[in-house]
């Protein structure tokens, strides 16, 4: 397990530039050497390990044939970037990825020269590597100056309309740039549409033996000067590489499909569309996701995302779960929910399995819909169920939410449709870090008249929510929820829909009160009890609304305490803000109240795991305990300065 | 110009039923009529004209073909909705359009059963469409009982990726669904992309007389069951109808292209295909935007948007501007600044006119990127070119960049690139209504880590602010700016860069303060002469930034008066918000502070002009004047209440 394979080659190549030293037969040997070190590597942080050994041979040949990072290199997603880290001078530290103080387990422009542009979110590296390409053009000239902008998409990532938006905004300017399509037929579930059909059908007639050959003859006609009105030649490069029309339609020269794990296919593909393109080109490899590690190969998700594990036998060490996690609690309150209603139906956006949806699918499949990565049309695609007498549930990760922020704005609230928002990840997140937080979305809901929004504080009030969720037939509701496990507090049989905008007593306290809204619930009840010990009972509150807000309990608390502090898993915004709106409304900061309102702080946190980001953010049970003492005006000894904005 | 034509046909139809009893030949009638009555009725009332006279033939046939409002029938963005609304039972209101109290200018709802589903942004007919096709599949059973889903789309909203990703999950589903594209060659501007060529070629060889014949053929073969795999009937489809393949190769049934102003056409094409179709079917037909009304169709903008005008001679009456748009003031002040910095580049998703960076297109054309309607690319591009070393200034409205929210958010800020986004229509803005209101950017950008946000309180500020975004180079930056005219103040030569984070001072007064963010300041003005009849001179300040905040300025308003009170054309959970988040960390709350915070309130607020929309948000300068006599406990009479959240 802690040994690391031997990597002779590898072991040479401190940066791109070694790569281009060597022979193509070499860079065979560094490409398996690769392979290797990333298994060995993610064995030992877990992390995405199928993306990765599906581009090793890729990621060695766009190194080996283009000059990054002048040449500006953008892996959408970026699952598939330890392989690229490992070659681009952070094989030392790639043991520590995705780790508290680690490598990112995505790109990121902070830290490498050779992360041009970074990713977590899908489909965003044509829009990226198209506009290095317009900045070169116009003289745009950071350190190092601009070479070529080139995007590695996968084909799940093509079913996202960004992808289609700049595909198409790429053939109208018609520039210089190459799209790399790595098409494993798989995104982090097995990709659906129209589009995945396409791409399964343009290789079908293509076996690799008849292309090897065909690929160096099409390649050789590169540019085909389709827009000069040079048919003929186009037509031939059609007729070889065996459809390709759709990229073709939208202005882009095709080549493929390739074997992207074949370096004799790849490296003169590569060569000569460097060489000769003058316009846009996409590049069509077919690879496989988890190449060369049977176990991932083996597995359903093709080892999308794996714990810690043994690289003989592939087992992984998962810690055990004292609790079912949230995902799984709401996945199977939606299915009790759904066998009594059949009118609920679910909306996944390419995420089955994290939604826990893949379980609703299974018993209901002519209920669920996965509508591939594609958050702005499921949004709308919901609404539309929904006024076509439907209960949808629309179950999206809070931060891929943002996707479909105007559809949730024009087409759910604005028309009062019932659309049920599940918000899974809701807060900070662990190992994905920041660009995966759910930070944002209480505020950009609750201010949306006519929502109501909704915090589950634990895995049985999830259930309750959810209940709550069917039950609310006028207008849309939303409830969000953390990732990872829950309390391990006593479930319900059986949810029962709460009372709208009414929050619940917790506990009764005096002097300070405060207000949770959501799961730091549990941290507010340990702050509680290490404040027992000074003397210090303070009232204790769940909101369970953020909008509408439960005024009486509110102006309650607001009454009886010299104190109120409200807590959040979210920015500033939400539930804190609309606190503080109707208390100055109502006048009681008039005449004084000691007010303070806990949010994520104005930074974006690293991954670590979240206990750790959430000390970051001063949202743990000892920062309550410190704001409690503080505004009390009580010394606290150790107590940490909290980076509220 | 108020004499109304003569329609004796058209006065017959109370609904799509009395079309259905006509003859092909008294529906060409009703056609003409109906058009007639589309423009004496926006002659009167001003709005979007072109679009509708495009689709008049079509919305008679449509009516005439499917049954209404059974069948739903989903226009796309909604411009094109007056013959459609004239037809559908409120031709009685039709010169309300618009106006305050009157029809919406877009389909909505609540209008009418024949509404299923409001629009006013781009793009999204598809998706709720398929959606009303999914829930019939699923016995979805409100009233009236569900019939087939039809979406109307332009060719310009096909450039959207939410279009592909609707198409994507339709192929993908293969139910039957009606997408009419009405292909004019137009969107607002004309469309751009390689679609939009596409779309060209599709039709540049197919001349209508030929087609005639053609269609009829192709479409007694529908559905091509493409999928069953009967591949000679769909080649020999294909062959007739003269390419198609996109569409085909997202799992849609294509016919056309077809005259969309030819019945002869039109009916039978729309009959066959919803007696044949089992699955999606993609109907493609060639119209002109503001077809049969020559002033319309010799315009740029073929009467995309118009006031009221003369019937005879098309001429408008533009109402006499006072001072310079907001927009002019933002185009030619970029204008002046990318004369001196060459690395200044702009963007804009579909809106060069909105924008005003038509202006700027013209002067320097290779630095202004019109990426079609998707804000979701545009967004990234942006970030792109910013990377590239560019200062790329992203051109969107408030109510649009609700489309690119996370691209803002993954791309920019957590990059900290510095993309300088200029949001027009900011707060309410008239008759377009709620689905235009840009009500939330504040709150979405201002808990964004690294933002710098600021307002424009008058057209002079806003070159001020434009200098600042230049100048800021070190991560995000967006200014924010009311639709219409400017306030008409002295206009500086050349903008000069603010300091960041830094308000000023407009007046000192005593006891209450009054904190501005954005083009309320008038109102706070106006507001302040009226109080000085009550011997109240309140102290006014203009925060400019809404983050960072003016930490300094603000606690010195707060320490020097008795009350203070923000106001923001803007929701909560924006600038008042980062206030009050401020005051109660300092402890201002503590001791007692009369802090209000006058934002928009917790409703959509229909079409009106801007004032008027105001005076129901309770925005208006006597809303501001009762607000100050009562936080100062002062009795005002006719004071009305507010209705804030």
């Amino acid at each position: 397990m802690t040994d690391t394979p031997h990597t002779p080659l590898l072991d040479r190549i401190n940066s791109p530039a070694d790569l281009r030293e060597l022979s193509d037969q070499d860079l065979r040997r560094v490409a398996d050497e690769l392979r290797a070190e990333t298994i060995s590597a993610v064995s030992q942080t877990g992390g995405h390990l199928g993306a990765g050994l599906g581009v090793v041979e890729l990621t060695v040949a766009i190194h080996a044939v283009f000059d990054t990072p002048r040449d500006r290199l953008i892996w959408d997603v970026s699952h598939q970037c330890y392989p690229h880290k490992i070659l681009t001078g952070r094989r030392d530290r790639i043991r520590t990825l995705r780790q508290k103080d680690g490598l990112s387990g995505f790109t990121k422009r902070s830290e490498s020269p050779y992360d041009p542009f970074g990713a977590a979110h899908s489909s965003t590296s044509i829009s990226a590597a198209l506009g290095f390409s317009m900045a070169r053009e116009l003289g745009g000239a950071p350190d190092p100056s601009l070479g070529d902008g080139i995007a590695v998409i996968g084909d799940g990532a093509m079913s996202a309309g960004m992808a289609y938006e700049a595909m198409n905004n790429a053939g109208h300017l018609d520039r210089r740039l190459f799209v790399i399509l790595n098409d494993n037929e798989m995104s982090i579930a097995p990709p659906v549409g129209a589009m995945s059909s396409y791409l399964s059908r343009l290789y079908a007639g293509a076996p690799y033996q008849e292309l090897k050959a065909a690929a160096k003859g099409a390649v050789s006609m590169l540019p085909p000067p389709f827009r000069e009105g040079a048919r003929r030649a186009h037509e031939l490069v059609k007729g070889m590489t065996i459809g390709g029309t759709l990229f073709e339609e939208l202005g882009f020269s095709y080549v493929g499909p390739i074997d992207g794990h074949d370096l004799d296919q790849l490296l003169p593909v590569l060569r000569t569309a460097r060489a000769r393109a003058t316009g846009p080109v996409l590049i069509h490899a077919i690879t496989k996701k988890g190449k060369g590690f049977r176990p991932a190969e083996d597995a359903a998700d093709k080892g999308h995302g794996v714990s810690k594990f043994n690289v003989v036998t592939g087992e992984q060490k998962k810690a055990p779960s004292n609790a079912p996690s949230y995902t799984k609690v709401f996945a199977q309150t939606l299915m009790d929910e759904a066998a009594r209603d059949d009118r609920i139906v679910a909306v996944t956006a390419a995420m089955p399995d994290g939604t826990g949806l893949n379980l609703f699918a299974e018993r209901f499949p002519k209920r669920c819909f996965d509508v591939g990565i594609a958050e702005q049309h499921g949004v709308t695609f919901s609404a539309g169920l929904a006024g076509g007498g439907m209960k949808p549930f629309c179950a999206i990760y809070s931060t891929f939410l943002q996707r479909g922020y105007d559809q949730v704005v024009h087409d759910v609230a604005i028309q009062r449709l019932p659309v049920r928002f599940a918000i899974d990840r809701a807060g900070l997140v662990g190992a994905d870090g920041a660009t995966h937080a759910g930070a944002f979305d209480t505020a950009f809901l609750s201010n949306l008249p006519g929502f109501v929004v909704m915090a589950a504080a634990d895995e049985a009030e999830l259930r309750h929510m959810v209940a709550t969720a069917v039950a609310h037939d006028d207008g849309p509701i939303a409830f969000r929820f953390p990732r990872g496990e829950g309390t391990g507090v006593d479930m319900p049989e059986r949810g029962v829909p709460l009372e709208i905008g009414r929050g619940r007593m917790i506990q009764e306290g005096r002097g300070v009160a405060i207000l949770s809204f959501g799961a730091r619930l549990k941290e507010v009840m340990d702050a509680s009890e290490a404040l027992r010990a000074r003397g210090i009972t303070p009232t204790i509150a769940d909101a369970r609304f953020s909008k509408p807000l439960d005024r009486e309990l509110l102006l309650r608390l607001a009454r009886e305490h010299d104190a109120l502090i409200t807590i959040e898993e979210g920015a500033i915004g939400g539930f804190g803000s609309h606190v503080a709106q109707l208390l100055a409304e109502e006048g009681v900061f008039d005449t004084g109240l000691r007010f303070r309102s806990m949010v994520l702080p104005d930074i974006f946190i690293d991954q670590a795991n979240p206990r750790d980001m959430y000390a970051v953010a001063g949202l743990n049970a000892e920062d309550i305990e410190a704001k409690v003492l503080s505004v009390l005006g009580i010394e606290s000894i150790g107590s940490k300065g909290q980076g509220a904005s």
